[in-house]
């Protein structure tokens, strides 16, 4: 039998987990993974870059996270069991951390480790193509660039695993007239530095979440209006004084924009928040997942994780959903590949067993009904994955009761709810208090986070 | 033999001249030619697009013009022969075009052609990968995916031409403390509209065209103050009121930037101006063209055109060179491969000839001193090509005459050099005065332009 050999495409919090799980693994010494990807370290979007557009290698930057970008669920809600925060801390933390404690603490379930999981990583490395190699070989040529010398090389697995999350191509619909709009027009994925529209007109067109936290956030950082511009409904939420929703912009002419309600406003700058592309360039066309749009779980995937267009049930993919759970979601999913792919899951092996399987799950997504019922399924698939797994049997519906409450603390307060304490699911522990509020917290360092009241 | 099928990557400029020069080939009935392209027509850069970072697919967008860009060479240097712009205005027109005029004018050659040239083309499709098989197959799995539908699939082609052009993946190069900069960084691909700079405090890195373009332009459209910062030596223009020179960056503290000569100055926005990167990242590694700078001839590719590496002579890349010819280098280089292709060329088929002539052309490309030497050098090969072809035998040095003389123009004058006048190498027409100055001009429209003193 071939040795096992498993491409991971992307070293986010997916791909740290998967090599973190396959640590754990009695593999044997022959079996290997091997991690790519086009930044030079792990953390994927909680990497801070300064970039947009494309790296410094040409590739399309990866990172669309800002300065002062906040946790916006619980990190109760996505704690690993086996590595709490206040484990990672030495003592209990608030439970809305800011972007360079989320990194910090991901890196530290990894360099607790015992092996250096740093060696199963190839960084700077973009994924071309992966092309599927039918019995008898049954395998993947997995073709990929090494960006610092340009070096582009074909090599061989017998899995492959994708894990480029769903934060990484913006979706950016045209509007008419937009080319005519003399000032600067871009992407949540593009924003960086709130100071950068001090002063400002602005227009943010989405209803979701980037657009809340930007909005907010601006208005925080000195922002003179904020226009907020919703398709399907507005976000609804009492907003601090200075920012205003209005129905789908209709066109821009010039500076000016109009809106579907006969309205028009002037405006000095156009943030999209307007989402996210699902797509996978890299992969043929048979082992594809296409997803048009975010959906809490995709088609032709079992339990939510194995691909099942191939027909080869060997490629996998890592937390391509909405999201609620994120971390925890992605551990268990990753320990479940791990263990699927050397055999340890008792799993169903027919392929109509696993698609009549695969179609519960999607007959259930279709009948969601709201944010609550959204919650409640993603929790009920980690319990699904965390008992063939036996991971922790309470990240799942504890974590979910967890998120119910966060939803309507939200719907209260739009302003105060990254205030509020959640218990630790695994610790019990309750978070303290943040030390300065949100609303009031310019700074969002490790110390200032840590130095909680 | 295998019915010849040609794979056109890119369909601006190059790719139009190669699938226009493929037409007027006596080829039989069954030769194809294929020119895909991630836009959604031709044209490539001379297409505005409001679009930066990624395109409405999640694809790099290709384009890096801006609203107000006008040629910055006499358009009598890179005017087709075979299509002047005297015929397609039905007059002389001014030296110095803007961007929608030099749009116009390519489609117009493309749009007289009696074949419907659209036909050859694939819109909306980015190439994925290009692998060579060898012998017997001696043919090019290429990969492409339709990026409407989403769908990825791979055809076979016995020849691959590379058009996409020097200006798709901008070079972004790292400066201490740029992470702490509170302003917008953008590189020239992303410059859109002088109107975004208004009233501000410019930072322009780089030393080249797009430096001394988009100073002079931001200028002409109100922006406070310009500095232009070089790293090898300064323009040493006359500049107008507002544009001033430093040496290179040393490092951001904020919105302060220090200068390796001591001083420092507040700005709010930095245009890095710093050129492109030379990738070709869909190429399987022994058909990549390796060029790490912008060079007057690349290494390994016989008469600037055929590609030497692969070993298989099927590969050609167009135009990736330091450009002053533009059009018609482009033109002449698709009108030799076309004739290669098809054995109508008297052309040495040993290898080690190839090389040797490869290697002369290198050698003197390595002697080059000055601007004046490298427009006598792409004279030269255009002259090479012109001859094997027999493409207008004036193009190469006449067109080098024009060129010197327009260099010694704009180091008199940076500000006029675009009012200056040229007469066409083929009509013999002197072009008239443009109906504005450039300094004045605020209209770039195809009506503004044509409707000249």
């Amino acid at each position: 039998m071939a040795k096992t050999r498993i491409c991971v495409i992307g070293a986010g919090p997916s791909g740290m987990s998967m090599v973190y799980n396959f640590s754990k693994m009695e593999t044997g010494n022959d079996a290997e993974i091997v991690c790519f990807d086009k930044q030079d370290t792990w953390g994927g979007q909680w990497n801070f870059s300064w970039r947009t557009g494309t790296d410094e290698y040409g590739e399309p930057c990866h990172n669309g996270m800002y300065k002062y970008l906040w946790s916006n669920g619980p990190k109760e809600c996505l704690e690993y069991p086996d590595y709490t925060f206040e484990e990672h801390f030495g003592k209990p933390v608030p439970s809305f951390p800011p972007r360079p404690v989320m990194r910090d603490y991901i890196e530290g379930r990894m360099k607790k480790c015992a092996k250096d999981l740093k060696a199963c990583f190839r960084f700077k490395t973009a994924v071309r193509f992966v092309k599927y190699n039918e019995m008898p070989e049954d395998n993947f040529s997995v073709t990929f660039t090494n960006l610092e010398d340009n070096k582009t090389v074909t090599e061989t697995f017998t899995h492959v695993v994708v894990a480029i999350g769903i934060f990484n191509s913006p979706k950016i619909p045209n509007f008419p007239g937009i080319e005519s709009f003399g000032g600067r027009v871009l992407h949540s994925h593009n924003f960086r530095d709130p100071n950068e529209f001090k002063g400002q007109r602005l227009l943010v067109i989405g209803a979701s979440y980037s657009a809340e936290d930007i909005a907010i956030q601006c208005c925080k950082f000195g922002a003179k209006s904020i226009i907020s511009s919703w398709r399907t409904k507005p976000m609804g939420f009492k907003w601090p004084k200075g920012i205003e929703e209005k129905p789908l912009v209709e066109k821009f002419d010039s500076n000016m924009v109009h809106f579907t309600d006969g309205t028009s406003a002037e405006v000095d700058t156009v943030i999209y928040c307007t989402g996210y592309l699902y797509l996978y360039p890299f992969m043929d066309e048979n082992l594809k997942l296409k997803s048009p749009k975010l959906t809490m779980y995709p088609d032709n995937v079992y339990k939510g994780t194995l691909w099942l267009g191939g027909g080869n049930n060997k490629v996998f993919y890592i937390g391509m959903v909405d999201q609620y759970f994120s971390f925890t979601l992605f551990d268990v999913q990753t320990l479940w590949t791990c263990k699927y792919i050397f055999g340890e899951l008792n799993e169903q092996t027919q392929r109509e067993d696993l698609e009549k399987s695969m179609k519960e799950w999607v007959n259930r997504r279709n009948s969601l009904k709201d944010c609550h019922d959204e919650i409640d399924f993603q929790g009920d698939l980690i319990t699904v994955l965390s008992k063939d797994t036996g991971y922790n049997i309470d990240s799942g519906p504890v974590g979910a009761k967890l998120f119910h409450t966060w939803e309507h603390q939200r719907e209260a307060d739009i302003v105060t709810y990254k205030d509020q304490c959640f218990p630790s699911i695994y610790t019990k522990s309750m978070a303290p208090a943040p030390s300065c509020k949100y609303s009031d917290a310019l700074d969002d360092s490790i110390q200032a986070y840590t130095g909680a009241k």
